[in-house]
């Protein structure tokens, strides 16, 4: 079985949208990414913090849903990252209330030693040299590295962030990133930029627009689900890449056409997750209920034009 | 052959966008809508006004490209409808910096003798009582009218909207256009809304983003193909809507699968439209290149799912 390894946060978040609001629930891009990927029935292990504060009831259920959590360090006397946030109206924008960095000031990724051969590596949204240090502890290189960042990261560690993304084969991002870390507007002049700073994949992500992917020569286009409701976007992004993640693991292939497929997949699960608050839906969420989405994919963008 | 109505405008227009500006040029809804539907080889016929200044040698070459013109009121002492505008760099806004309606205010539409029969017909984004008026003047009701219309008029006219929209197969219209028209933010509920208004199908254009059509129970997304440069979006949403009637005009199947292809193609020539001034770059279209990027549009969203 294919093992993939995705390091990320492990979080609280507290959530406001227009359509109530939750105390602390749990949040964070590896445990959205872990979600998403244990989908697939592939060995996910995931590599975060926490504090003392956190309930052991998470990770069991982290664990029940096939997510390995012995790279999740507890740090007794310390507290759990707290990100609380509140969605404006159109769901598209919105203002951060409160970050606590609490344990993850300190965050030093151990991987542990069953996952150092991991053939698929998420590093998720992390200081560059955070993400770095991951790579350093594997044996040899992994058949994918796909990094995760944002434009935090480019204003305050452009150089660290240059010299990971040499050792990253996908980078996916969103599209106002991919315009700061290239300089050019189009997306297409962007995607051709980053490639030239390593990744060979360039996966740009447009929110409730869909996301792009790009090699070298050829580009792919998945739309967002357009959903009557989008209840709380939160870890859109992530079960994305951890949808994209878990499909490639699983079927082992990681052509650019199956790619598609990945894609295709990670936006599928994300359509899931605006659904309801936090982890909610990824938590109880079935393979039929994906495979029956997969169909509404389908008839969104295929079409078959007669001569 | 099946014969395609257009009403809409024949202007001047003055462009200015990060690559350049133009002096007065040919631009005008009906202009781009005809332009896009001759390349279906479909009889098309374009109602509109022009003033006295309007060269002869804009009517001939529309007539060249297989458009009928007879509709092109002529008013000697009057002058051609004018728009000037500025694009800002990310190309997606604009200002307007001159709008000089000269012979539109007084516009009343005319349908030559051999389109009222005409089976598909587009209305192009006029006031709602001057639409309606093209539709009193057909033998008999055709087999599918298509409306395209902006917020201007839900602001000053919004009940001759209404009324007209009671008469219409397909509404074009954008995002933020659906979201007032419908009171919804959420398009997928917008669209909901507006078939009670009338309208069976509706198309939402997003730009950059690509395009939505809804069915009471089915959508299809297509994407815009990503382009290195954009180099003047005008007259890129009446392409679009000129290429979608065309097709279903030449194919003479307005079922939804044959629509989710005439959207393909809509995109598709509005993808050429853009890359130079104008009608610059439909006038010379050829053929093939439309063939050859439909390919490019098959390449872009169509996948295939191994189980």
């Amino acid at each position: 079985m294919t093992k993939l390894l995705a390091v990320g946060t492990v979080a609280f978040d507290a959530i406001e949208t227009p359509f109530g609001k939750t105390d602390k629930i749990l949040g964070g891009s590896g445990t959205f990414v872990g979600l998403a990927a244990s989908k697939f029935g592939v060995e996910t292990g995931v590599v975060s913090v926490v504090g003392g504060d956190f309930p052991q009831s998470y990770l069991d259920m982290m664990n029940t849903n096939g997510i390995n959590t012995d790279g999740v360090e507890i740090v007794k006397e310390g507290k759990t990252f707290f990100w609380s946030g509140k969605y404006h109206n159109d769901m598209n924008s919105r203002d951060t209330l409160v970050t606590e960095l609490n344990v993850l000031e300190y965050f030093q990724p151990v991987v542990p030693s069953t996952f150092k051969d991991s053939e698929i590596v998420m590093l998720g949204n992390l200081h560059p040299l955070t993400q770095a240090s991951v790579l350093d502890q594997l044996n040899g290189t992994p058949k994918l590295v796909v990094l995760d960042t944002m434009n935090f990261w480019m204003d305050i560690a452009l150089d660290d962030l240059h010299s990971v993304l040499k050792r990253v084969d996908v980078i996916t991002i969103n599209d106002e990133e991919a315009r700061q870390l290239s300089g050019e507007y189009s997306l297409v002049n962007a995607a051709k930029k980053i490639h030239t700073m390593g990744p060979k994949y360039v996966v740009i992500k447009k929110g409730e627009h869909g996301a792009l992917l790009f090699s070298e020569d050829s580009m792919f286009y998945a739309p967002a689900l357009p959903l009557a409701e989008v209840f709380d976007p939160t870890g859109a992004g992530d079960t994305f890449a951890g949808g994209f993640c878990g499909y490639l693991a699983k079927t082992r292939n990681i052509s650019f056409e199956n790619m598609k497929n990945a894609i295709i997949y990670g936006s599928n699960l994300a359509s899931f997750c605006v659904e309801k608050f936090g982890t909610e839906r990824m938590v109880d969420l079935k393979n039929e209920e994906i495979e029956t989405r997969l169909h509404a994919f389908k008839e969104l963008t295929q079409f078959e034009i007669e001569s």
